[in-house]
């Protein structure tokens, strides 16, 4: 049964299918596909699919659900350093949704789309058992400037454009009902409902010709950073472990473990980032120009461990989103890289 | 409830929410989206989605829906005369689902792909309630060699490149479990469950530059043909309507309307397409090339009229397809154009 799978077998099962385009651009698997489309230029697309059921917690409306839809698609493009130029949703839609719900959908598709200055072209509308929006974002890139996921090097530096464990957090409100301090707890929340795509530094950081790796953290930083391993075949090892200030004191009040809160997460949408560490200095004031800091958390290592090394001991990072905030599979297998 | 609204009624209150892009090289609501990315040329991208409770009728296999998948969207792309790229392919899977469900869907999306010369790239997996296919097609097309809906002209000839009813047939065999000839019933229920894109022909009618507007006609004959109506401000009227010998026969034994089953089936692929009179020479040697016939069924008028002319009397075509086929409302509106 599926459910017992897990999504990375199901994928490789499926990739298995799949005859391999000759001159593939960007591997299988990376966060975006392309296509040649000549004079060192790439037409870049991805889909992803939003699922009720999965990626819709208790509390998120309609239109923050359409737009999550969106910036999902769009944390892809800006973790390749890719501009959107314009996006598709093909909606699923349940017989008891009303007009009015229609209506929030449409404009959480348009203001996820304008507030990264592209638009919705088009797409489709069906009846299903759940709703169902399924975004494909379309970018042209220059092929030397796109930042993918397999060209960490031993010695590069491993850095995050801010603070993790606020989404899981937020979460453990949203679906477990756990209190938080009231001035953080709008904070955590938020960061559930109104995620953002870092598309501004992904363009940035692509400019610097710094990164050798990039991908968002939308499946958790200790996903995001096996996932620069697998591809790149390379270890990383983490000394300065990114919490949030707030993910501290939330953990602080409900007893959870801030460095699983930050480590195994998931929907945060921080890029997380291999630099050379030559061209450290550009890359960092690249992001700082938009205000957002650029986070050393590490190293890429030639051994293919995946440590992180606190003040009081040394754990291995595990493989693994953070499974129990879900009763499904989706974004949360656990299958050794 | 949005099973009262219809799919109309549901884009359109999707669309009047969409900012729309500025110089959009094809409009709203054409089969598909494009981007200018210069020298003349566009990006063409299309989505459209499989929902296994409307789009898999009894009978057809996991395999057979995911090829239907690529092909409901190459389709698209080849009424338009463009030629697919690459294809992504965003999956909702049941938990119930076997590792060998995973793989013939996985087979399904290569054999459609590889079927029209094309590769899926890449996509995504979701644990979903019901089966959800996505598929996204990508192609580049010379913008003055587009085929748009928008373009027939009143005298223009309507045609198309094949006979109809067979799909709508084999529905009710694979539905209503009618029965069928032995000798037409694998034909009629293969118009179901393989359907075909019309690519090459699609290709070739674009270089002859004799096509005014063009769809494929998934929707039914009646409904394609309101379609390019309204879109193009015209009206048409049909003098020979293309009844398949199969669907005659078909109607024959169960005692349906072949008219009907002609004009309001959908699942069928064939191209409908308006022609320059002064260049129909060229479109018919086009196909006909391809191994393919081009029907002259009707002529575009300026009256917005939308009348079968048969040897005893005359109707109007409804702007509408077979909704009594399926229980849903997905495809199957009947709001006046």
């Amino acid at each position: 049964m599926v459910g017992e799978l897990g999504e990375r077998k199901i994928i490789e099962i499926i990739l298995g299918c799949l005859d391999q385009m000759p001159n593939m651009p960007i591997p299988f698997g990376d966060d975006v596909s392309a296509v040649n489309i000549g004079n060192g230029r790439l037409a870049v697309i991805k889909t992803d699919m939003l699922v009720g059921k999965t990626d819709v917690p208790p509390g998120m409306n309609l239109w923050q659900a359409a737009r999550k839809a969106v910036v999902m698609n769009i944390s892809d493009l800006a973790a390749k350093g890719v501009k959107p130029y314009a996006l598709l949703a093909s909606i699923g839609i349940p017989r008891t949704f009303t007009e009015k719900d229609i209506h929030q959908i449409g404009e959480g598709l348009n203001a996820g789309a304008r507030e990264y200055n592209t638009y919705v072209l088009g797409g489709d509308t069906n009846e299903a058992s759940d709703l169902v929006i399924s975004c494909t974002a379309f970018g042209i890139a220059d092929k030397h400037l796109l930042m993918k996921r397999d060209g960490a090097k031993p010695n590069d530096l491993l850095a995050v454009t801010g603070f993790f464990g606020k989404s899981p957090s937020g979460l453990q409100i949203l679906l477990e009902a756990l209190k938080a301090p009231v001035d953080i707890k709008e904070e955590l929340v938020n960061a559930v409902l109104m995620p953002k795509a870092l598309l501004k530094e992904g363009l940035a950081l692509a400019q610097t010709q710094a990164v050798t790796a990039s991908i968002d953290s939308s499946d958790g930083l200790a996903w995001s950073l096996h996932e620069i391993s697998r591809a790149s075949n390379v270890g990383f090892v983490i000394d300065n472990l990114p919490v949030a200030h707030e993910t501290e004191e939330f953990a602080g009040v409900t007893g959870l473990n801030p460095v699983e809160l930050s480590l195994y997460g998931g929907e945060e949408y921080e890029l997380v980032l291999a630099i050379k560490p030559k061209r450290w200095e550009k890359a960092k004031e690249a992001t700082e120009q938009i205000g957002t800091p650029l986070i050393r958390i590490g190293q890429i290592t030639k051994e293919k461990t995946s440590l992180l090394r606190m003040k009081e001991k040394t754990i291995r990072v595990e493989p693994k989103g953070w499974e129990h905030l879900r009763t499904t599979w989706t974004h949360r297998t656990c299958d050794p890289p």
